[in-house]
């Protein structure tokens, strides 16, 4: 608390991100990292850009990489906008988009930065419940608002939408702006992006830190038409001119040219998601049908805290989120094929030793 | 416009940068960047930590290059806050220390980014008019106000102000923050810094894009007491927990390790602009007394934009400011040696030929 505070500041409850240990061989399965490196094409083009050009400021409009990744999908560069991180093209959403007196809707259980972001720009929200078997009913996403988001698939459960229930939202709400949150969409869950052509309300968020494994060089995405990425446009020009530096802008760019790697490794992650889950359900657990590249699951017997506790204990994280919905539930990366059977191993002595 | 959009973006008029050419073989005196790479060494960082582990998020509180920074000055990390470029710093502190009702106070011929966030926040503004010969007087920054804004040296003029008048707008508010902006403070002007310990309203902003040459590399930061910075942590925890990617981090932390270098860097700077002024002048041009590594200068006779155009059709861009208390002049970055001759050969060229 300081007198020289912004009365905002006071009011601020911040996003906690899943914890970066400094300490080495620990498995990390709590922040839904890749356990594989990016694309060695990625890793070329950031080398090969680190040359005394670093004195330059990099391409404000980030044009090659908009472009790269409009091509991708059918759609020209205006329809693109990237930032650094999914998490700062959000906020950006939240701003440009969400502010118009009614509140803003999104699940109660979901990405919980959401909320910090309304917190942020002081937007009113309403947090819409999970049916009680943890999925979104689009349904119930009715009634004046200044807009809907969804992260599809839903974090944390994995579970993810049907292309006709975003349908659904963006017909409920076409004077609202639909946000969806693929940052999860690759494995496994089909892209809204298709219906942006038809739907002039749709805004749909990317990232490279999960399914192109570049979390370290921060850079997000998101495609909707261009009067909706106009507005992002605008609020980040009114921020910071250079979100994107020159190596995160050519890695980038060199990732999604190489389709064959990208393949390749989401085909991976799904498979090590397959094996874990019939693991973890071989052991008593019950676990959500993801679509993501973690599971989200729990034990009929065991408290998710403790069993986190004991994970941890031996050089394993995952995630517990606290919260009501949440508690019973652990929150764990599909690792590499090695990482996942050390940590079934590790949960059969917790439930036999506990039992 | 749009159906869509915030209130807000109607209103919003972003800051234009630099333009940032794609033609090659431009000599580019636009935008201030080094005309010299960054240090060896922060190359060399980057380079090594482009690896797998890219897949992982950077450390979201960046400890290790605000500890290095921190130490340069005497301070400890509690002191310092590091962002994506100096312009999220200031972004950041905009939005967490200014919004107190009152108008915030900044020159009229400044960093033209300040007005911009003002817009962005709604924060109200008075412009504090520079002198008749451009300079700051800061017994002008009286009456209520939300906090001063100072760029020291001062853009686009490069004038300095010495520490004394720092501290005099210290005492005259010391229940609102002074924000010093210090972007081209290293090129021979006096930090405020070692002000932080007697001043809990200082903020001091700086930057590794001018002096440090890694523009390229998106890093800014910020000293002030912890009150002020835990101010900024928690508008930044809100709005995006990993500003800095993993290479930005290592490249800037071995820069700051790289004080041999960084010396030699800037006295070489240093001495170009002391004969670039000179040459300036001998062609019978005004030239302000400069401590950045630019110059702000005019020709009594002749259009500073004709003069513009005249320079980028062969090749060189400098940057003309409009506005009333700015068209007759040019900024112009300090190149090397030979850019600077080539850039006197060409302004001699312009100023004969019109004769």
């Amino acid at each position: 608390m300081s007198r020289f505070w912004s009365p905002l500041v006071h009011t601020l409850t911040p996003y906690v991100p899943g914890e970066q240990p400094k300490i080495a061989n620990l498995i990390k399965l709590n922040t839904n990292e890749s356990p594989y490196g990016p694309s060695p094409r990625a890793l070329e083009a950031m080398k090969a850009a680190t040359t005394e050009s670093m004195r330059l400021y990099p391409d404000p409009e980030a044009l090659a990489l908009r472009t790269a990744l409009g091509q991708r999908v059918g759609l020209s560069a205006d329809h693109v906008f990237v930032g650094n991180g999914s998490d700062e093209v959000l906020a950006h959403a939240f701003q440009a988009l969400f502010a118009h007196g009614d509140p803003l809707l999104f699940p109660d259980v979901s990405y919980s930065f959401y909320k910090v972001y309304c917190g942020l720009y002081k937007l009113p929200y309403r947090m819409v419940p999970l049916t009680s078997d943890m999925r979104i009913a689009v349904e119930d996403y009715t009634g004046p608002c200044s807009g809907v988001v969804i992260a599809n698939p839903n974090a944390p459960t994995g579970i993810a939408l049907e292309l006709e229930d975003i349908r659904k939202l963006l017909e409920m709400h076409p004077d609202r702006v639909v946000l969806v949150d693929e940052a999860y969409v690759d494995f496994g869950a089909r892209s809204a992006v298709e219906l942006i052509r038809d739907y002039p309300n749709l805004l749909v968020v990317q990232t490279f830190s999960k399914s192109r494994a570049l979390a370290g060089a921060r850079v997000g995405f998101a495609f909707g038409q261009p009067d909706l990425i106009e507005a992002l446009v605008r609020v980040k020009d009114s921020f910071n001119s250079y979100p994107l530096d020159r190596l995160a802008q050519a890695g980038a760019t060199a990732s999604v040219e190489d389709e064959v790697w990208f393949n390749q490794t989401v085909q991976r992650v799904m498979a090590s998601r397959a094996r874990l889950s019939e693991g973890l359900k071989s052991l008593g657990f019950e676990v959500l049908p993801s679509q993501a590249n973690f599971v989200y699951t729990r034990h009929p017997d065991r408290d998710a805290g403790e069993l986190a506790a004991q994970l941890r204990s031996r050089a394993i994280l995952v995630r517990h989120l606290k919260g009501e919905r949440t508690m019973a539930w652990l929150r764990i990366t599909v690792g590499t094929e090695e990482q996942c059977q050390t940590l079934l191993d590790a949960l059969r002595d917790c439930v036999l030793c506990n039992s």
